[in-house]
């Protein structure tokens, strides 16, 4: 099933690289042009056979494409809007694959020609590893894929891209970029930053060493260092492109630790253990839900190698 | 290699249980006795075949043992350490598995007699499962576990316990149970807190339903679901008896939050991407130091099924 003749990607990381892969294995366009400023990343692209082409001017590598998809950092969107805006086809569609929606939406607007429909896009799916050599095809499948269309949104155009991410394995859902905003940000950008804040603390602590905080990790700090260690430039701009529902999250969240700390110094258990039970019911539904793994402890490797090593210290 | 003649373990969840297996998988000693308050645990290890013995009552459970774990919530060690202080053998090793040291040397204290040898130690290992079926042998393996044996311990006592956690596979490591609980609080304590914490604000949210928070929990925060599903009673319990390190490091985190809040807030994009290029090099150590897997997303399952089931909504 061919959706498009010709996609151009701009940005081949982790997203975009896993984007080009799931198109080709599916089949579902005839040409697909690499785009990224990284003159490294194209030379990847080209050695692992990514793309039919490589082009490192937007402007040029949009040429003729009736897919556009932005994948590069969001804050990237409004120069890049401006620069690939005169040189869209007629027709064609332009979406993106960032995590916030609302900036993106006012970051294209101005730029974009009346003859293109513009449909953002965020597959909720990623891993904490970045570049070309990272993606895979089935990273997307049995993921959401949330798309902010405009109101007046051409059918045809919606209709092709949803196709397109449910071919993936994704299940499309369409909500407004205010919505969306805010439903990431305690899914996911909330999650990031308390990560990142944690490894930052534990790092600058006087009293335990780095190396402590390694060791001892398994007792529930190394969860938080696998989405800490996704790509710094990203996370950068989400955090600057979605400020409001961050903020309005980020307060909520602060206000309920607050209320924790309390209980624990003032020793009120009862509160602790209601907390502390009710968290295990949504586990149990992501678990149902096939948005996370059965086995125990993420099914981590608990097998003892046959050389039995011991752990290096 | 036999280390003990007769080893009663008293709780018998998921590190009882391990604790147990492993003992039999590595014939460390010749009798285990279950001990656990729950006649639906003590029926449960019968049909496991996890003991030689169950016994309901500690005073009875610890009659001609030369090892007695406690592995209960460190809530119960006060009362339990009283009932059974007079029936220990002479000569006997005390020691348990709970997550905090402070509070368990103070409560142990003032009811062990003199002619036993009181070693309290700490496995830092677990998974967020719970009870005598989720146990397993190779549960410590490749883990440390932290010994806190006082000034005065007797080194044969201190040595075979010693041995016993290399032979499951572990790496001994002795401190101050005061270094213990501030170590601990900052790597599973306050990871298990704002875990919980965050759970439980997504679950509050009048904007975001829980069944959105499910769907797009693949953004981040299914990672905290795991830590956010362990035992209540056991994580009320290490909150409630290690306040003081558990506030401290809570303080410290809330600080880091509040600065990372205002560099959002203010736009301040340096401050964001120096932390987020920091945290990455702690991600990386860990791996090194064999504390977690290499494998992106946890090693989490993305191949495609061959049924090719699209994702339940």
């Amino acid at each position: 099933m061919t959706l498009y003749k010709h996609v151009t990607i701009i940005g081949f990381g982790l997203i975009g690289s896993s984007v080009a892969r799931a198109l080709r294995e599916n089949g579902l366009c005839e040409t697909i042009v690499a785009c990224d400023q990284d003159a490294a990343c194209l030379k990847k692209v080209e050695e692992l056979h990514l793309a039919d082409r490589t082009e490192a001017d937007p402007a040029k590598a949009v040429l003729g494409a009736d897919l556009v998809m932005l994948a590069t950092p969001v804050g990237t969107f409004g120069p890049l809007a401006k620069t690939i805006g005169p040189h869209l086809d007629y027709g064609a569609t332009v979406t993106d694959v960032g995590s916030v929606k609302g900036s993106v939406v006012r970051a294209l607007r101005p730029h974009m020609p009346p003859h293109v429909h513009v449909i953002p896009g965020h597959p909720v799916a990623g891993t904490e590893q970045s570049g070309p050599e990272a993606g895979f095809a089935s990273l997307f499948f049995g993921r959401w894929c949330i798309l902010t269309p405009p109101e007046d949104v051409d059918e045809t155009a919606l209709t092709t891209l949803k196709k397109m991410w449910e071919a993936f394995g994704s299940t499309v859902e369409i909500m407004t970029p205010e919505h969306h905003d805010l439903v990431l940000a305690i899914t996911s950008h909330i999650p990031h930053l308390i990560a990142y804040n944690i490894v930052g603390t534990a790092h600058d602590l006087e009293g335990v060493t780095d190396s402590e905080v390694i060791k001892f990790s398994a007792g529930g700090f190394r969860d938080f260092t696998r989405i800490a260690a996704s790509d710094p430039t990203m996370w950068r701009d989400v955090f600057l492109h979605n400020k409001e529902a961050v903020l309005e999250m980020l307060g909520r969240f602060t206000e309920d630790l607050t209320a924790l700390q309390r209980a624990i110094r003032w020793g009120d258990g009862d509160k602790l253990f209601k907390l502390f039970s009710h968290t295990r019911a949504i586990r149990k539904q992501i678990i149902e839900a096939g948005q996370d793994d059965a086995a125990p402890d993420f099914g981590r490797e608990h097998d003892i190698p046959k050389n039995n090593m011991s752990p290096k210290s």
